[in-house]
């Protein structure tokens, strides 16, 4: 039912905005002149498609169709040194979906390609609006790297903008994406059904000792920050063995030592702790061993403890309608070679999902690599990946 | 026969020039228009005492006796946020011993006040120039934070300077300096007499692993940055326990992770390895434990290693009968209340030690706190210190 030469064609059309020059990847983040030339070009194509074409206040582009509908999509646009899938492909296929459902009778499709989901301003930020978590007021405030706001960035798409699209018109929301991960490549799969958006707990921790002279002080009357978090993480990588999955992960990726000299004690640590699971209750769990690491930490070394404020999003379910229309697709499309998983990284479905039920699903990522000019999915992949969404997409209408 | 209240005025004075405002506090950093005023203040002292004043090329001043000499001192410059004492204290009693000398009748006593010890331009740049160590020309191109060369900065004293000083008039050097530590503090002694200043080892060590998704990245398949620094950290602490004295120190003082954000598996991290030991089989032994657990961690892990070049400065042993004359002397000034103690920093009399014997005595900093405004020691300690110096000059004249 879906022409996957159109979809493919679609795809490295779409590739050319922004092209980095560097294998296949583009350079086109949101509100970037090409950024706003794809969502120009991807306006032209909702409308030959038959959709109704509209972009929202934060130029997210939409293609309505009549009535209830299945909204699928993602987002287009990149990392500022991205890859030619990533939400593209979420997009193409939606459009791919959508434009084969009208013009073979089949059911009601919508299409979306939300704005700033790589968060030049925040994270995820054009569905965050969308779905009210934050208002538009506030995202307004939000800043770049260079200091420009989300106002005026938004501004620039001003000519095309009109007001929010009602969410009560959609029946559901599928979204495709690249995996970003190794899993999938892994295991030789083709699809990955995603059960859970994992939930995240990041916060900034600090110990304070004493800075002191690297030569003259002795080590049993240090307080030394960096041997402080060097204790603090051997214990959490030890306490963790009992408690997590092996699709759990957790990171320390910022580390700020003061005063960074080689020949000063250092006398603070500052740094940035993650995890990432799709249970809340073992996010607790995690969050437990970390406070409690931590306090042992700088009680046995007489330092200081401090926490920056946790941020918490929680884990999002996969819709187990959605759900299983996908298993079932992905059944018939590429029996025994495709699998149920989480999802580590963050999607617009996360937003999506206060208004509607929502699922997604993986085709795989080359050596796991994404947000880099190198990330690439073999096209056989890619056509698997628009033929389970197309045959999700019919089940659900019958 | 040593006049402590003139001492102590001298020291007094001497803290005027770059007086912080914030305690006794000083900032007096080499060639700093309070460190040349200092300088010239030294000089009409030097004069007044009777000694001939001497600015040699780099800005260090001397205060020549006539004929061979014991030469004193230590250095007037300061850390761009110092201490009153730290090189104060010892050209102060260097002055006072070798005018008390002249005044009594007793021995022919030189004095030198070197110049950059706190190392603007470098480590122990005056001493070091004078030493051989490292020609004048090198050290001209030498550079300070603010990209000011060295040649620049001793042009500023330019009008003040004669030549080299022909060491071969000097039958030794004592440098009395603060300890900068808290060993003299805690076990309650007046005065450490050193027995060897600790060698040290600098290098810089880079891991390379993978930058990923901290998302999507199952912690099996991560090659972390910092889990490797981890793991490192543990080990070397580990290898050391059976190697290691209890004034044997080592310091992870700086650590540069990369791409350092929160979201992001670190890909690569650089951090420094010092370590420091009066032993160069000690050091040696653990450089191999240093070498071995790198090894050990990155091929475990399947990890690029780097080594930066090895900075090696090795140990000097204070001369037995210098450091024997300071014993005596106080043994007789401050019985039962003095030790013997490497010195975990580095001084002038490493540099000095290449053209005479060399020995050095300190007295306790409060609360271990050097490098600060709040360096300071209690004022009986300071005259203490001066009759202990004076003492072992008288008798090294007998």
């Amino acid at each position: 039912m879906v022409n996957s030469d159109r979809f493919l064609n679609s795809l490295h059309e779409l590739r050319t905005f922004g092209a980095s020059g560097v294998g296949k990847g583009v350079v086109r983040p949101a509100y970037s002149d090409e950024d706003i030339a794809a969502r120009e070009w991807l306006i032209a194509k909702i409308e030959q498609a038959g959709l109704q074409a509209h972009v929202d206040p934060v130029g997210s582009v939409w293609g309505l169709a009549e009535g209830p509908s299945l909204l699928l999509g993602s987002h287009t646009d990149s990392q500022p040194e991205g890859g030619w899938l990533d939400g593209a492909l979420g997009a193409m296929a939606a459009l791919e979906v959508a434009r084969s459902a009208r013009e073979n009778g089949g059911p009601a499709v919508s299409v979306v390609s939300f704005q700033d989901e790589e968060g030049r301003f925040g994270v995820t930020t054009g569905s965050t609006v969308w779905s009210g978590k934050m208002s538009l007021a506030e995202a307004d405030m939000l800043t770049d790297k260079t200091w420009v706001t989300f106002a005026e960035a938004r501004a620039k798409m001003a000519y095309l903008a009109g007001d929010f699209v009602d969410p009560k018109q959609f029946t559901g929301f599928i979204e495709m994406h690249i995996e970003q991960g190794p899993w999938l490549e892994k295991s030789g799969d083709a699809i990955g059904v995603v059960t859970d958006i994992v939930g995240i707990r990041d916060m900034r921790v600090t110990f304070t000792g004493e800075q002191n002279h690297a030569g003259t002080t002795p080590m049993h009357l240090r307080k030394d920050a960096f041997q402080a978090l060097n204790d603090f993480a051997s214990r959490i990588n030890a306490g963790f063995a009992d408690v997590v999955t092996p699709s759990t992960v957790w990171t320390i990726g910022h580390v700020s030592l003061h005063p960074n000299a080689s020949s000063i004690v250092p006398g603070k640590v500052t740094f940035s702790m993650q995890w990432r699971d799709g249970d809340s209750k073992r996010l607790a769990q995690m969050e437990n061993i970390i406070r409690d690491a931590a306090s042992s930490v700088a009680e046995g070394r007489g330092m200081g403890l401090e926490y920056g404020p946790l941020l918490g999003l929680e884990p999002v379910a996969m819709d187990m309608r959605l759900r299983s229309a996908l298993c079932d697709s992905a059944n018939v499309a590429t029996p025994g070679k495709w699998r149920e998983m989480p999802s580590g990284a963050l999607h617009d479905a996360t937003n999506v999902a206060v208004h509607m039920p929502v699922a997604m699903l993986f085709v795989p990522s080359i050596n796991g690599i994404s947000h880099a000019f190198a990330e690439d999915t073999d096209e056989a992949d890619l056509v698997t990946g628009l033929e389970v969404l197309a045959g999700a997409v019919a089940r659900l209408s019958n």
